[in-house]
Parts: structure tokens; sequence; C-alpha cells
């Protein structure tokens, strides 16, 4: 079956199901390819929703609306992990090409798969069990030492679905709330990385620099691109492990790898085959980003340059924050924009139009220069602004540009 | 009356007059700051149209069409000129804000206006007179000399418009066809240049390094930035021209002057006041877009740094070449684009979506680098090719990145 093109523009079309950020961010990809992202969003002011002109309102758990999806679709693709496994196999079944395919994609989905194709394949990660009884957690940690980290294996993000368990009867609460655990030592972790690939279905790879992610309450604040002080050799090898992971699991699109970095090297923590947090610095700090390569990549096309296109790139995320609380009596969004744009005529902004609540990634910036520590204060304070209204006390006299 | 924002984002809503790559454009850029084009298009199949989410089928001569776009929106601007000036006054006289200002768009409509501001200013130009009857035209080139330049004032672009005229008897005829029109010198120039200027109703401008635009048939064919070889002051004066112009006909939004390079310095050719193919290579070449640029400056928003993000960026037109023709038998475009990116990995695309006509701008191309000839040569053979299916000689047999 020949590869459905939009008849109009003679161009593929790219379904996307999922109208989050990241979808709204592939559109805007879409746009300079000639293509326009088609999106199946939960309700219509979902972030992408807002922004594109090809959007189904459906639900992913719902085969018949991905089947509407897919319909003239070139190829179908996700800016989230939700969709079922047993529909996307219903899917590919009738024809549609679906990117990344099932069979790779559960080692994003569930992380328990995820641990025993790494073992199978003998990456580096922690060490890490099956725990369905109380006793198998303590017989881990007999071996490994208290605390140890106790996750459920679909659904958690941004730190939700991760428990640190100091003892027996925290975990037994635990596989009682929630069944089945995934339990795994406690890295002594340096800091946390991220490696990120696309891969086509040709097997064309192509990878960014390693960058490093900064969490804060187990979520991305920061992505420094590239990790600071990161040696060549650990850099190489972290981009030869991910290649080497898209490689064997088939990943067809992006793939981020999310790294802890470690006294001895470095440590595969989860992985997410779509675009990711630690991947929006390239929009402005890529040749190609990660958007248009996903894009790229889900369609076959041959990848972009992945160059950087300065030395130094900091992404910083707007988290909700005291300005999306409901007794704010501070500036509003727009008069926040205006300022920001005054204070930091340089700092890109990326707002995704959803609705403010505290702790949501509501935005981020990207600042590009040449020093690490002067571009990191510029797009943290820019951030934190924007979130809290607060100008750090460095900008707070300086003369506007 | 406060400004209207977006219930949905508390952001503003730009409305803008006109469908074409222009206003596709400048979505991308309204996405990134987290707002939504809203785009008046007259067909629902125009560039804009297909990627837009907010988007209204109408005439911009119909003044009903404009009020309901208007209303809502925070302001309205253009990606074209051919809104009638009147239904402007009428827009701003109902409480809606218009950027640029009907009094300061009309330079851009309209040359002999242009001419006699310009004039009346003291700035550079081309000699000119108003030609009604042949024996205007006479008297010009008896001053003058044969052949002049005969412009119809209103309604012309990419060399529409524009004839070049040996005798009287040829001037007579296009009186005759034509009404009254602007009788120019023939200017003997070394080369043409753009320099682009914003300007925000709050007074302040950001300007654009000055860049060299390379026409072919009267159609922008190449943008090389900073233009090769221009002296620090003459580049300066151009900026300088072009600011003086922006605050003098009190210019809101991007204002794009097209100069004729001559031996004695530089000379306004016409105004455009809006993004202009002049600016494309500001997308992935400066800091700050001239799309999101016209938006900043709309909004009043303060507008971003135009520092160039490489020494060397050249933009390349894709005209409707041998491929849009109906005979082609080659490559069709999805397939020319999977070249293209196999061929140029680090040249940025951006097609338009058009139906493919000969000579009709389809897309453009961008490449960035630190050697002008390097960087021209990837950009020319990278749109020649997706123009006409002709590989250079120089690139047809390089191993594929």
């Amino acid at each position: 079956m020949a590869p459905a093109l939009d008849p109009r523009t003679g161009l593929p079309v790219v379904a996307m199901v999922g109208g989050g950020q990241l979808a709204r961010m592939t559109h805007q990809a879409a746009v300079a390819l000639g293509q326009s992202l088609r999106v199946l969003a939960a309700t219509p002011d979902e972030s992408a929703g807002l922004v594109a002109a090809d959007v189904q309102i459906g639900d992913h758990h719902d085969l018949a609306a991905l089947q509407r999806l897919a319909d003239g679709a070139t190829v179908l693709t996700f800016d989230h992990e939700h969709v079922p496994t047993e529909h996307l196999h219903a899917l590919q079944a009738a024809g549609h090409r679906v990117a990344p395919g099932p069979d790779a994609l559960v080692h994003a989905q569930d992380k328990l798969t995820l641990r025993q194709a790494l073992a199978d394949a003998g990456e580096p990660q922690p060490a890490w069990a099956r725990a369905e009884r109380p006793e198998d957690v303590a017989e881990f940690a007999a071996t490994h030492g208290w605390p140890v980290v106790l996750k459920t294996p679909r659904g958690g993000y941004d730190g939700k679905g991760v428990f640190v368990v100091s003892g027996p009867d925290e975990a037994a609460a635990l596989l009682d709330a929630h069944g089945r655990l995934l339990v795994e030592e406690r890295v002594a972790m340096v800091r946390e990385l991220s490696a990120q690939v696309a891969r086509s279905p040709f097997g064309q790879v192509a990878v960014w620099p390693v960058v490093e992610t900064v969490q804060r309450n187990g979520v991305c604040a920061e992505v420094l691109a590239p990790a600071p002080d990161l040696p060549d050799d650990l850099a190489t090898a972290a981009q030869e492990l991910a290649v080497r992971i898209a490689d064997r699991l088939g990943v067809v699109g992006m793939l981020a790898v999310e790294l802890f970095h470690t006294a001895d090297g470095v440590l595969v923590n989860e992985l997410a085959m779509r675009p990711h947090n630690s991947g929006h610095w390239t929009i402005e700090g890529a040749r190609t980003s990660q958007f248009e390569q996903h894009l790229r990549a889900v369609l076959d096309y041959p990848l972009g340059s992945t160059a950087m296109t300065a030395p130094v790139v900091v992404m910083a995320n707007v988290l909700g924050g005291a300005a999306a609380s409901g007794d704010w009596t501070g500036p509003a969004l727009d008069e926040r924009v205006h300022h920001f744009m005054a204070h930091w005529p340089d700092v890109k902004l990326h707002w995704y139009g959803k609705g403010q609540r505290p702790g949501r990634k509501l935005g981020h910036v990207t600042a590009l220069g040449d020093d690490l520590t002067e571009v990191r204060a510029r797009a943290a304070a820019a951030a934190r602004y924007l979130a809290d209204g607060v100008v750090e006390p460095a900008f707070a006299f300086e003369k506007e540009h």
C-alpha cells in the first residue's frame, strides 16, 4: 500500500495521538515541512488543539477514535505513551503505519518490560527485581540495602509513581495499593543525563550531544546542553548506548534515554519514545530540532543535522508557580510576557497556552551563548519571572535593552 | 478600551488579513508566544488556511468580513497591502486596533504617495514624476534620458506593474491601458539591498543587518545576509534611513525598505509594511525572526534581539519550475523532499503547501555557515533541486551524509 499523502499538497500527513505541548511544537515543525499535523486531543482547549488546523477530539483508549485518526494519514505517532498496545496492533493489522510500533513502545510504557529487555541486552542499569509480595522487597533490600525505590510499572511521569521506601511496612502498603511493582536500588548518582537519538525505519540514526537534566521535586527544571564537564569518552558511550537501544528495540522516531550519571559511568533510568522535555533546547539550539527530526524519522525521510548552533544552550521550564495560584494579585500573564520580553530580548519563549495551575508545565524558555554560568542564570531568571513574577536581584535594576 | 485577550489563554489574538505564506510563517511564530494567529483567507486551501486553527474565509475587500475578523482580536494586521484604506479607517472608527494604520500603510500601497512623502522628507530616491499624458513622460525623459521606468501606482508586486519603456509610443500605450503612472529614471545600480526594521507603537525600533536581494526576472531569488562587502558606513546609513522612514510614517510592525545600491549610495525603491521575502532568512539566521518581531511590534510588546546566529545566512526561494509544469515526469514533490533531505541535511526547508504552478513562490530554503561562496552554493543547489529536480554537478556524486 503506497503511503497516503495530502491531496492538497502532495505531502504526508502525520497523525499524533495526544494534544499536549509536544504535539503543539511538532505542529510548528510540520508547518515548515509543508505539512499540517493531525492531532487527537482529549478536549478542544488542549495545547495543540488551540493551534493546529486538523484536530480530532477523542479518547486515546477508544479504538474507533484511533482508527478515525489514522484514516488517510501517512503514519500515526504519539505525544505520550498511554495508548493500549492491543489497539496499536489492531491499527497495524488494518494496514496503518504506527511509529514507534507497539513492540518498541511497550518499553517506554512498562518499566518492568524495559528492565528485562535491558538485562537481556546486557546494558547498564540499576539493580532491580519484580516485587509482588513484601518478601520480594525485603529480599532485594537484604542485598542492596534500604532505602529502595519502588515504581509502578506503568503510568508514572514527572516523579509520579516513584516512591523511595525505607522499610518493609511502607513497601507492603504500596504493594497493597498498586499490585506488582518494580523495585530498584537507590543509585548514588552524580547527576541525571539524557541521550537523544532519532531512528528511521530505514535504520538511519542521528544523535544530539548528551545533555544534563536538572530535576526539582521529580520534575525537569533545566536542561544544560551539552552536559557540562562530561568526558568525551563517557559522552560517546552514552550516545552509543542510546543508538544500541534504539536499534535493538526497533524504535522509529525520537528516543530519549534518561540516564543516571554515577561514579562508574551511566545507568539507564527510563525511555521516552517521542519528543521529550530534555530535547526542547534543540528548537533553537540545534540545526534540526527534535520535533522536525521526529517527523522525518516516522516518515522515513532522511534525518537532519544535529549540530549545535551555539556553544552553550540552556532550557528552563516554566512550571506553574505563585502566579498560577488562585490568590495571585501580581501582574497577569500578558503583562509578565511584556516584562519578560523587555528584560530578556535574546531569550526565546515557548508558551503552551494551557490553563495555569501550580506545578504544571506551562512553557519553557531557551537561552544561548558561550558561558554556561551566564546563559544558565539568564534562562533561570527568565523562567522564574514568568512563573512567580519575581525578578532576581541581579536583573532587577538592569537597564532594559 | 482594554485590549482583547483570548479568554482561554490570557494572551493576545492577532488577526491577519491574508492567508499566504507570510501568514503561515507568522502563525508558527505566534504558537511559540502562546498565541494562535487568526487568519482571513480567501479560500480554505491557502497556505496559512491549511495550518492555522482559527481561519475565517472571506474577501479582504468586504468590510463585513474585516469586521468579523477584528471582533475579539487584540489587533488587526496584514500579510499583503491590498485592503482598501477606507475600510481600515472604518475599523479604527469602530475601536479596532489596526497595525500598521491606514495612514502609514498607504505608503506601501501607492507608489506615488510614497514618492511624494520621501521627497517631502528629503530622503534619497530615484528621480520621478507623475505621468498622466504622454507629454509628461517625454518631458521627464528629456531630462533623465530614455529608457525610463513606468510603474502602476498600485497593485504591482514581483515585477508586475513595472515597465521599462524606450520611447513615447510605448509610454502612450501604457497610459492608455493603466491611466496615471509613476515615471522614474532607470537607475544604474550595483545591486539591490533591503533594510528591515520593526517599530512598535511605543516607538521602539529594531533593525537587522542590511541584506542583498538577488532578483531574477523581477522576482526575489536569493537573499544574502549580511549584504556582502557592504561598507559599514553605508550599512549604517541604510539602517538609519529605514528607521527614519518608519518613524516619520508612523509604521507599526515590520517595514522592509527595498533599496537600489548605486555608485553614490542607496536610493529607496519601495516599501513593504509586513514580513517580507527579504527577511525569511531571519527564521534561523537571527535570534528573533521577522515573524515573531512583527507580532511583538503590533502588540506593543518589547522587541527581540536581531543578532545574527551565524556569520553568513543565505535564503533561496523555490519558484515553481520544471517540476511544477503539467508535463513533469520526474520525481513527485514528496520524493524530491526525500532527496533534498538526503543531500542537504543542514539546509532548512520551508514549504508553503500551495498548489504548484511555474513561477509561483512555493517555498524557500535557508543555509547558514561561515563562507559565503559555500553557503550560497548550498542554498541555491537545494532550491534548484526542489524546483527543477536537477542536481548540480558539484553535488551529484557527493556521498549522502
